[in-house]
């Protein structure tokens, strides 16, 4: 009789999102980009274990890369790598990577093509935009054409959401995910400490399960959302249905799903 | 004749976000509250120099928290002290500043009269929410009853925005600012690639005022807002005039503000 293995258990491949720039910071602009990586790396089975905002200083970006690459599977990157003074991470990455930086010679060509079609100047600064650091591939950019870049397990990318978002496709065959996490949201008009002491029950049960609690308030509709997070279907489907009895123990109606 | 002191230069007041929850890290929730919190410490000179947003894990959530503390004059804490087991951000707090934790009275007193009135059982999940650190001070929520608490250089406050907010009033006379950034914007239909050289050298005319550049794009009409910070309110429109004069060098009339 063979061997009977057991199942592999699928890896955790993890990540941390660095969004650089003073004017997250200041709070003149509001950061779009975590949620919606987040979510498309949930999609292709990658965990964002953490994200940071830090500001257009060097050093500071300098460290922080060299921390959280050593600690995570992939690190993400937005923002800096536009034409201006400000724009300093293409070089504080190659600082961090201990190698140096150049106009790469495929990106020249496209960002003059692109300049020469539009008409602008390419200018010194526009020429910028098409350092990498040595060792490191570009990542496509067929919005705005100025490329952004992998070195490593680091990937650069533009703070312009509509530029990041079309190099998260450019780029994502390049990742290898792991077990994708999965949910179930079951929603309810009850609240939070009512259900508190069951749903806590309910966790020590399933340690496999993630059970999150998140009260909503909607004007005088208020209520919680149970989101049940793990990588096996069935079980979530057995504790979504655990919680949906809880409620109704309560004498409350569950939805599935966020509240209307 | 008495000594003429130079005037003393403003210190800098330094802070940090940390944003507790696992709902932030998976895309599920898109966080509204850095932005809210680092324009609120700004007008008061405070700083936010570095956000993150960490996992509702206990060791993360205290290696964290004692790794900014040191760092940083303030900081600030979203998320994690409502009443499920998945509340874990005060005992974490507890942890990192090597105290117990146990019910405050004078919390204990604020919700046992909140649930009298609304006619909702006290329960004991509902009672965790007046666990506070000791040595912990509390932050009045007016809102929901349920306090923040400060402890040291760190104040703890709910994840709720509305809750938040009215957290930031109640404990806004504790903090102890320092120079107000101030900010002038000038926008205009330019490319930044187009005045990213004239402006690289306005930067290394003024070493005190960070000057940003930031592209903005609105379907046909896209331009560059540049941003000018700095603690010198002349010195700030002196510069903000030299960008208006670098747009119209260029054919461009500027905006005084953000782009219409």
């Amino acid at each position: 009789m063979a061997d009977q293995a057991a199942p592999a258990r699928p890896k955790t491949v993890t990540a941390c999102v660095l969004t650089i720039g003073d004017e997250i910071l200041s709070g003149r602009t509001r950061d779009a980009n975590l949620a919606y990586i987040a979510t498309y790396l949930n999609r292709i089975g990658i965990q964002v274990r953490e994200a940071r905002v830090i500001p257009d200083v060097e050093e500071v970006i300098v460290n922080t890369l060299n921390e959280v690459r050593a600690r995570y599977d992939y690190v993400f990157t937005t923002g800096g790598i536009g034409p201006t003074h400000d724009d300093i991470t293409a070089d504080a990455v190659a600082k961090a990577f201990g190698v140096g930086i150049s106009h790469h010679p495929e990106a020249m060509k496209i960002l003059e093509a692109h300049y020469r079609q539009t008409g602008a100047e390419f200018t010194p600064s526009r020429q910028r935009m098409a350092r990498l650091p040595h060792g490191a591939s570009m990542i496509d950019n067929p919005v705005s054409k100025a490329p952004g870049f992998q070195i490593g397990n680091v990937f650069v990318m533009a703070g312009v959401p509509a530029v990041m978002q079309v190099m998260m496709d450019s780029l994502a065959d390049r990742l290898e995910g792991g077990a994708t996490m999965l949910s179930r949201t079951v929603s309810g008009q009850i609240g939070e400490g009512t259900i508190a002491e069951k749903l806590g029950e309910l966790q020590a049960r399933h340690a496999d399960v993630g059970i999150g609690s998140y009260p909503y308030y909607r004007g005088r509709n208020f209520g919680t959302s149970i989101v049940m997070r793990g990588v096996d279907s069935s079980e979530l489907d057995r504790v979504a249905d655990e919680v949906a009895a809880l409620m109704r123990a309560f004498g409350v109606e569950p939805v599935m799903g966020d509240p209307a």
